[in-house]
């Protein structure tokens, strides 16, 4: 096809009139499709259905280290909560304490407990003039609400596939003592399914930051989320508490997972890896806010899965369900916008989105002009801090929810939308 | 028998050496008792068992307003869910959130809100240079820690069987803008087991405090933790929240309540009961530290329960198993103290605790003893902030976790214990 920035007035104006008519067909359709959230389908969920047979009323509830789980008492999770968490991320289950069902709550409390008490001794984030957050972009909309709710000031890195712009990273942490933390999606990355490479978790672990109180915050979100079985498309990234120790810095890194997109986003389990200097930190307060989180559920996991090998089993059917969704999404998008220059778009072999990025200043329009059609896009700006992207171009996709073929129609009107705005843009400049 | 205080030094040396005796004696036999702490006994936990059994594969995971339980969503709780908590403390469910397993978690998250967003735009409270909050003593250890970790300065009230001394509450509310807080467990109170009377309640609800972000906490924890059947033993508190609004204060009170000690401890639902204005100041953070509590948690307990009556009813067997309890320590502590001046106790109709003021000065030694004798309470001070029962003489009992038998043993040991203690502190003055 064409390149669209190659033609001349009159051949853009030409698309136009072809394209406003299919528009106003597509409109006529009146379809309701959202591809919006990254949340799982029903499909998926009904997998994991047993689950919930697994406890029952003669069930022994008590954990392997003989405490009734029904009871008060371990804060820190279960030991068996713990290995399998641990296993889930690659790290020792020593290294982490599991909590309740969001590692969203984790992460929020471990913002607030460091603007209320400080990290590890250090002065609390409320005493000081300013904080600031390097927000990897695009990134996790919901990392940078929590950073703007506790008034912290945003700083936007650009990502690469490769992670990070880490000179921009290493410039900023090892010379500014207000930069406190970087929000990292390392494996995966929400929303190009990026993975940080090597070098750039290398990269991470020897920072030297003028803070003390600097961390990373490493959301392994989609840890286990493949969407190919073949070994050679599934990307593995460094265990980041591993180089971070190696690299002499081992209270350097927060990690943090879920079972959300494993089992039930509704009632999984949460867990935060860590140095045993940054848990002490953690445990101190957190054994003063609940006697224990829920351990029904977790042991309700742990006999589910058994083990990894159960988890990553079920997985396996989860990224089979997946990957059809990114493939149709995939395939609409090379066959419609192939050659015309109008925009390029992530193929993550992992992960819950895709990430298209459209001419400067034609984000916003192409999702209003999606929402007219009938289809629920992520709102444009929405992956950047303060809603705002600079450049107005990038948009996410969330394929889990919908089915293959309302996804294959949803991107149908997107590439259509697309195409018009563009076509406007750049007819702007002519 | 002869009150101790009458004693000559002679009778009062004769009685020490028959108790040195028979405390050897009690020693000899290794007893292991625990009465320290409130959690239920596993037998209560085995009545919760079919719990486990309500909601399986084959179950619709649905909510009445047609969410899926099992996926994202619902950050507030489920209507139905919020059905059951708000009958358990008798508000509209309106006025309820239903969170997670624990409404420590809960207050925790209140307090710390507070501290870093101020209440409902009033200025945050790490950017004063004090916050004081009421306690009403003895009282209950883990509100006292909140608040202690927190670095607010804490103020004894003392306790009467109405409740706390309202004079003195008044005066401090009503005149010192620092004073941001008053923790209130008003039924069934940590640890008397008093009940705050309708004149307290109203004089709660008449506060016109000096601080604009002046609230109540009010800890249902007991609200239908009932140890008769008897609807003439059963207490009944007036409703704060319909109070505050009556007298023209709607914002006034925040009420916690749980599951904790109605289902399992260990995976309960707790909830938060407020105004409008103060549930959208709640939510409006709350919903960015997560994407939703367990809702299939919820959903079970809504499907065991079905509704308050059928809570109620279970809640009357637990009462059967723990009255038991309390009335064997209450027979002891009659047929050893009575007559003898040297201690005063409680006789609740409800909750988990019974208090003991021994004689000025020998709290601390009397816990120590008991201890030497294999019996453990919960440690001397701990129902005072900071650690500090300014006259050493409070002891609380938790009868709820050892068998009738083990309290009627462990009460024993006590009485002998604080028969000791107090000979040898009379002793001193003679």
């Amino acid at each position: 096809m064409k390149s669209y920035l190659q033609m001349s007035k009159e051949e853009l104006m030409e698309c136009k009139a072809d394209l406003e008519k299919a528009f106003e067909d597509a409109r006529g359709k009146g379809l309701k499709l959202d591809m919006s959230r990254g949340k799982p389908a029903a499909m998926q969920l009904d997998l994991v259905m047993p689950i919930m047979d697994v406890l029952n009323s003669k069930s022994d509830l008590t954990s392997r280290d003989g405490m009734d789980c029904r009871n008060y008492g371990g804060p820190d999770g279960l030991p068996e909560a713990k290995e399998l968490m641990a296993a889930m991320i690659d790290v020792k289950p020593e290294q982490v304490v599991v909590c309740g069902n969001s590692s969203l709550n984790i992460m929020y409390d471990t913002v607030s407990r460091s603007v209320t008490h400080g990290v590890c001794g250090s002065t609390p984030w409320c005493k000081l003039p300013e904080v600031k957050f390097l927000c990897p972009v695009p990134g996790y909309d919901r990392h940078f609400k929590v950073t703007e709710n506790f008034g912290i000031k945003m700083i936007n890195i650009p990502m690469t596939p490769q992670g990070p712009d880490m000179d921009l990273v290493e410039k900023y942490v090892n010379n500014d003592p207000a930069v406190k933390r970087i929000w990292c999606v390392a494996k995966y990355a929400n929303p190009q399914g990026y993975n940080y490479s090597d070098e750039t978790v290398r990269r991470f672990a020897a920072l030297t930051p003028a803070a003390e109180d600097f961390r990373i915050y490493w959301d392994n979100a989609y840890c286990v989320h493949h969407l190919y079985t073949d070994p050679e498309r599934q990307d593995h990234i460094l265990n980041i508490l591993d180089e971070c120790e190696k690299a002499g810095h081992p209270d350097l890194a927060f990690e943090f997972c879920s079972t959300s997109k494993v089992s039930f986003p509704g009632a999984g389990v949460a867990a935060v890896a860590s140095s045993a200097n940054n848990l002490e930190w953690i445990k101190k307060s957190m054994h003063i806010q609940t006697i224990g989180h829920d351990k029904i559920n977790q042991l309700r996991h742990v006999r589910y899965y058994k083990d990894i090998d159960g988890l990553l089993q079920q997985m396996q059917l989860h990224g089979d369900m997946m990957r059809s969704k990114f493939e149709a999404v995939e395939k609409r998008l090379e066959e419609a916008l192939e050659g015309l220059e109008i925009g390029t778009w992530t193929k993550p072999n992992g992960g819950y989105f895709i990430s298209f990025d459209a001419l400067p200043g034609c984000a916003k329009a192409i999702v209003a002009k999606c929402k007219e059609a009938g289809v629920t896009l992520t709102s444009a700006g929405a992956t950047y801090p303060y809603g705002i992207d600079p450049e107005d171009k990038n948009i996410r996709f969330a394929p889990s929810y919908p089915t293959p073929r309302e996804m294959s129609d949803a991107t149908e009107i997107f590439v259509l939308c697309a195409k018009l705005v563009s076509v406007d843009k750049l007819l702007e400049g002519k």
